[in-house]
Order: C-alpha cells, then sequence, then structure tokens
C-alpha cells in the first residue's frame, strides 16, 4: 500500500515507522532538519527497551509525488486543515484518509477534501513520546480500532487491517465507530478537562464532591449531545467508567494539566470543543463545555509567574 | 437605640464601636478571649493613622438581655442562621434586622427569624482589616446604603439613619435596594469569581479574550435573573462597569483569588451561590455560575501543595 503518514510527533513515526515494514511509506513534515536527520539515519523508535531502526521515506514536501491509497492525519488538530491543504496533490479519486486524533469530529475537515465515503476514523491505544530527532519510545501497545462514516463499499478496511496487522498492528475494524470515539471521549471531556482546570491529579476527580459535581455536569451534557446523534449511552455506566479510571490512577496527571502548568498550549478544541461543536448540530446546549474551553483558552495564555 | 451588633470581625467592630457613640450598643461574638479583650481593653480602631478607643459592650451570650430595637449581622454569611439561631432571644416583635453583608438574598435567613417588614438590606462602602485582638484598621469610609423588602410603615429607617449619621456614618435610604445590591453583585460575579477560578490579577479579565467571554457569560446570566426578579438592567452598561473595574485596578487581587491562593475557604456561596439561589426561585436556568460555585469549592478543597 501507497501511505502518507503527515506528522512526524510520536505517533506518526511509530505509525510511520511500523507501517514502512510493508509497505510504501512517506513520513512527512514541515520541520525540514527532522526530515533530513530522518533520510540520514533512519527513524530510531525504542521498543521494550531497544532502539529499533526503521526506514520510512520522509519528506518536507510532497509536490512530486503521486496520489497515495491511504493519508494518515498526524498532526496536531490544530492543524489538520493546512497539513490536508499543503499535501493536496497526494489525494486521488481512490486515496482514504484516516484519523487516530484524539478527541471526535474531525471528519468535519477532512471531509473538505475527500468524500465522506473516503474517511476513515478511529482510535489508537499505542502511546509514546518523542526522545530526540528522529528518535521516539513506543511505549504501550494496543489496539487500532477504525471504522468508516458510510458503508466501506470498496472493502477496503480489510485490505488496510491486512496492511497495518502485517506491521505489528491489532486492527479492529467497527460498524459503529462513533460509539467508540464518543466512549473514550467522555473521559477526556471531564476527567482530563477538570484535572487541567482544577490542576490536581486524577484521583481527585471521584475523591471530592464538588469536582465530581462538575464531572456529571459535564458528562451528561456530552451524552445528551452522543444521544441526539444517534449514538446509545447509559450515562451511569459512563460515569462508572470514568470513576474507575479515576481511582485506578489517583496520582495520574492528565495532559492537559501538565501542559497548562507549564505554560503551553493544550488540546482542548479538540476534547471539550469537539463536543461543544458537535452539540451547535444537533442544536443542544452545552454550557458546561464551552465554559471549560473558555477557562483553559484563558489559563493558557495567563501571564508566566 | 439598643443595637445588637453579631459578628465582632472588622466590619462589625467598625460599626459596634461607632455606633457605641450615641447609642447602646452590645457587640457579639462566640469568641470569649475577644470578648474579654475588648471588655478590658476597649475597642480599638486605627482610623487615619491613629489609634481611637471605643466602648460597646462586648458579650460571648445574649441569654440575659432584653429584646433589642436593631440587630445588625456581621458573621460570615455562612454563620447567619447560626448567629440568629444563637441570639433568638434579642429579638422581639418590634425588632429589625439589618444585613450589610456581600453578596444578595440575605433575607431568606432573616426571614426566617423575623417578618419581612423588619428586614432591612444594603451594603457598605466602608472597609477594614482586623490587626490584632480588638484591634481593626478602618480602612476606606462610604456610604452606608440601606433599604426595606416592604414599605417602610413604622417610619423606621430615617431614626436607623438619624442614629448612624450622628456616630460618623452616611446612610442612604434607598427605595429600590435590590438593584443596588445586584450592582454590586454583577461585579462580584464576574470579575472577583473569574479571578479566583483562573487566579489571575484583575486586569486580567478585560485584557484576555477568553476571560471577557466569560465575563460576558457570568453577566449575562445574572441579569437575565435579575430581570425576571424585577428589576431593570442594561446588560452593556453593567459589562462597561466591570471593564473599567478591571481596567481600573490590572494588578488588583480580589478576596476569592487571595483565599484560594492561601488555601481558605471563600465567600463563593454568597456571591456566585447567590445568583444560584436566585436562579432557582424565578426558574432561570444558569449553568456558568453553578459551574463557579463547584470549581471554586474543588479549588478549596484541593490538597496543600
Amino acid at each position: 500500500m501507497r501511505i502518507a503518514v503527515i506528522g512526524a510527533g510520536a505517533m506518526g513515526s511509530i505509525y510511520g515507522g511500523h507501517l514502512s515494514l510493508n509497505n510504501e511509506v512517506y513520513l512527512v513534515d514541515t520541520n525540514q532538519a527532522i526530515v533530513d536527520h530522518i533520510n540520514a539515519n533512519g527513524l530510531i523508535l525504542q521498543e521494550n527497551g531497544e532502539d529499533v531502526i526503521y526506514r520510512p521515506k520522509a519528506v518536507s514536501s510532497t509536490e512530486d509525488l503521486e496520489n497515495v491509497d491511504l493519508i494518515i492525519l498526524f498532526v496536531k488538530a490544530l492543524f489538520s486543515r493546512a497539513a490536508l491543504k499543503g499535501n493536496q496533490n497526494l489525494i486521488g479519486q481512490n486515496t482514504y484518509v484516516l484519523t487516530l486524533q484524539n478527541g471526535s469530529g474531525h471528519e468535519d475537515i477532512l471531509s473538505e477534501f475527500v468524500k465522506e465515503d473516503h474517511i476513515i476514523i478511529g482510535t489508537t491505544e499505542d502511546n509514546g513520546a518523542v526522545l530526540g530527532a528522529g528518535h521516539v519510545r513506543h511505549g504501550g501497545k494496543g489496539r487500532t480500532n477504525v471504522g468508516m462514516l458510510q458503508e466501506d463499499k470498496e472493502g477496503f478496511l480489510p485490505k488496510l487491517k491486512k496492511a497495518f496487522d502485517s506491521c505489528g498492528f491489532d486492527v479492529l475494524i467497527h460498524e459503529n465507530i462513533q460509539q467508540l470515539i464518543w466512549d473514550k471521549l467522555f473521559t477526556n471531556v471531564s476527567l482530563s478537562a477538570l484535572t487541567g482546570v482544577l490542576q490536581v491529579d486524577m484521583g481527585f476527580i471521584a475523591a471530592n464532591e464538588h469536582a465530581w459535581n462538575l464531572t456529571r455536569r459535564l458528562v451528561h451534557e456530552a451524552a445528551e449531545v452522543a444521544k441526539a446523534m444517534g449514538l446509545s449511552f447509559d450515562e451511569a455506566a459512563i460515569l462508572e467508567k470514568v470513576r474507575k479510571t479515576s481511582e485506578g490512577s489517583p496520582n495520574g496527571c492528565t495532559s492537559i494539566r501538565a501542559d497548562l502548568r507549564d505554560g503551553r498550549k493544550t488540546e482542548v478544541d479538540t476534547i471539550s470543543g469537539s463536543v461543544v461543536r458537535a452539540a451547535k448540530k444537533v442544536n443542544m446546549p452545552v454550557p458546561g463545555h464551552e465554559m471549560i474551553v473558555e477557562l483553559v483558552h484563558a489559563m493558557e495564555e495567563r501571564p508566566k509567574a
């Protein structure tokens, strides 16, 4: 399969590296230094404590390339539109685009570039962290959950699964992928968002009465939106899962919390913001999530101490 | 006039001290050490840089006292009910109760103890700070705004004004005191609440786009409640006032912010919480203020760093 992975961060490197074992892979990044480094030294993934070299072709421009079979988008959601626009000539009539980005609703931007029946959305349980230029730690490994917005008429997903699984991934094809995406989203828009705004460990959310009241409100609003979208959720079950996540990692630090603590931009627009955008489409009020988005952005822009 | 001032904090001491010049004043506090100290040494107010001694009678119990003409409640709103209950035998058929506490809606608790036509509510522009036992700095001086929930049939307010003004206060009687109370409340429930949650200086609120979006939401919700209560406000004018307050004290630190920073309980239930309670009565949604109350309480209960 001819595959372009856009974004050579931790996740892009993990997928681009592994997929290059059995596919023609282009790892696209606007950072020329990273691109040169990877082409000169290979892409090094630290896996089970050992450095393994992979050889995807890194490029900073795709101007001279032909259409690919699959584009995997691994830039920050904020840059999705720019990334697809900048690499538009990779996209032909038969090109599929896959997003495994955090949050929900990424299909909205993808649909500006490909037809709905060529959009694949999903989640990944793999994770990693950038250690240096062209050097990424491949942490936990898990499933890659994928699904389509419409019926998979051309039978592309089984081909994708074969191409991925032969490179060490574990792809699961879902009939109702939105259900799975929202299932993951509920924890992010309550637990992650609140640990950020309150600057607390994950355990505080289930342990503190007021934090839990806020959690219930945020989950309720999001669940109402999901129901209006035609998904089916049991609010009590969602809350139980959030509680277990909080209690299971009492000292855990979410990325929104870490980003705010260290004065970085967060992914809140992708997380809570995606609930706000979904709510607008189904005409539901989500004042709690609107407040969270504004609070987090305000905190991002606080003067440095 | 026979007056009982309940609560010998900064404001109770300022009113109790001054009013004792021309009235029979009992300064009531549950802290026996403070009571003994005041009775032994007098109540010392630092005014214009000089210590002035006042001689109200301090008591920790009012069991042996007869009904008074006026009770002034200066405890934290959290303790209003307990304070009135504990001093119930001061209250007779002709006793008026005055609250100048921060926030709104204190009349709800007062009405459990006296008839509506004996409740006086208002605001004070005086301020002060406790320096030590029986020693209080009397900072800014200003108006004491008062008004009644119902018509002042017995003409009590003019008598109150005379008694207060003769002791150095500047009482202004208002026909529509709720209007004035809410006018002050709008700034507290937006600017003060947000500087607390965001832990920022006052200037940040008008200067930051997201903080200002939150301000507009909170003012809008509160203004809708005020309108449903029959008050009349121009939202644009309120926002202009909040903006000026923010820009006028860019480095100002609100008490909610200081309390949260220093790990103390805040007055949020009196401030934002009073909008939530008022909203319930007029059946209006105020999700923004509900969120603020829960966020502040959660922040109060964060583990100490």
